[in-house]
């Protein structure tokens, strides 16, 4: 059995208000909505649920209704936080299987990534997708800020797949502790997590720019 | 006195062969000349010095011939790795005012981020444009892999824009070490850098996505 959380909580103030960003039209259809074509293209029997502000709720239901959504998927309320609102999605699975974490606002995703992520992660209970650093990095200091050697960190995309029962049991023993990712809660409880490679276009839609980006990517 | 040297060392290799990267055509024209026409509107003064491997200064020669390319400017061989190039570069240069140092394959960095950089280099002798991460960040420990805070993190872009002095006497502290970029060099050296606000357009185009990912931002 394969899940998908999708988390679709950000209340898009980064893009100057109005429709949040997982709602913008990306070559007229909604971000949420590519993303969750491209894990059904992967597994169309894979199990859905979003995680969605209480407030988007009436709004999705609505582009479910126009854009003639058929793609089976359940939903829950987003919590405060990204964690928060994890915790409400992993409440409503069962206990066996694998279940992706994927950002709702990174479309780009490929079938290959997903697919890399589901395959190491059953291999060994989680894996992550991630690249190499383009840009030189800075560590923050307090009082300025220090050179670091870029070649010894890597950038972490989603999907981050686990073990269901592996990942329940990390939220868990991370109570109500808030995390950068779901890659943090379950090293924080013990276990190692397998990276693999991402894909170089699977970008969060944050601002405008990632918007005329996302478009030229599926249009190539 | 205000500088430019523009670091066109990359092999292209990862674009698969061919054209060297600085020479992509972006909407018709090579990726460095679009750099140096962002740095001649910032300030049409500007000295300007390229740092060119020394196979492909004909070709730039020629690119200079068949663009009409009337931007004046002077080149260098660039040297085995980045921080030779940056030498080479600065050992042509007088001893006064300030020097920007700029990854030529990042033609899209707004008149605004130059301008900050120069503002404050000539506050501080030391700016360097930042910006915020936004994929979770890891570093590997040898023996696997840790989930970094992002929020203590930044990424660094270019320009680079120093006291010319300073970074001269830094580049000398340094002997023939190799640092990550001119920010560790002087930094090395004991001198403090300050961080200003980069762009995000201002992305090096190292892969045949950026190069899509550039025309769509020049034809916004």
């Amino acid at each position: 059995m394969e899940h998908l959380i999708a988390v679709a909580g950000g209340s898009g103030t980064r893009m100057g208000g109005g429709t949040p960003k997982q709602f913008l039209l990306l070559n007229g259809k909604p971000v949420l909505l590519h993303t969750l074509e491209k894990f059904y293209a992967y597994n169309p029997k894979v199990n859905i649920v979003l995680a969605l502000p209480e407030a988007e709720i009436e709004t999705w239901k609505q582009i479910v209704k126009n854009h003639t959504i058929t793609i089976p998927h359940a939903f829950v309320k987003g919590g405060q936080s990204r964690s928060q609102s994890v915790r409400n999605a992993l409440n409503v699975l069962g206990d066996s299987g694998l279940v992706a974490i994927h950002d709702g606002v990174r479309p780009l995703v490929s079938i290959e990534t997903i697919t890399r992520c589901f395959e190491e992660a059953r291999k060994t209970g989680a894996a992550i997708p991630v690249m190499p650093l383009t840009d030189s990095l800075r560590r923050y200091t307090g009082t300025g800020s220090v050179a670091e050697d870029r070649a010894k960190f890597c950038a972490v995309q989603t999907p981050q797949v686990f073990d269901v029962a592996l990942l329940k049991k990390a939220y868990e023993k991370a109570g109500s502790k808030d995390f950068t990712d779901d890659a943090a809660v379950v090293e924080a409880a013990g276990h190692r997590v397998s990276p693999v490679d991402g894909n170089v276009e699977n970008i969060k839609i944050t601002a405008p720019f990632d918007v005329k980006v996302a478009e030229v990517v599926m249009n190539l």
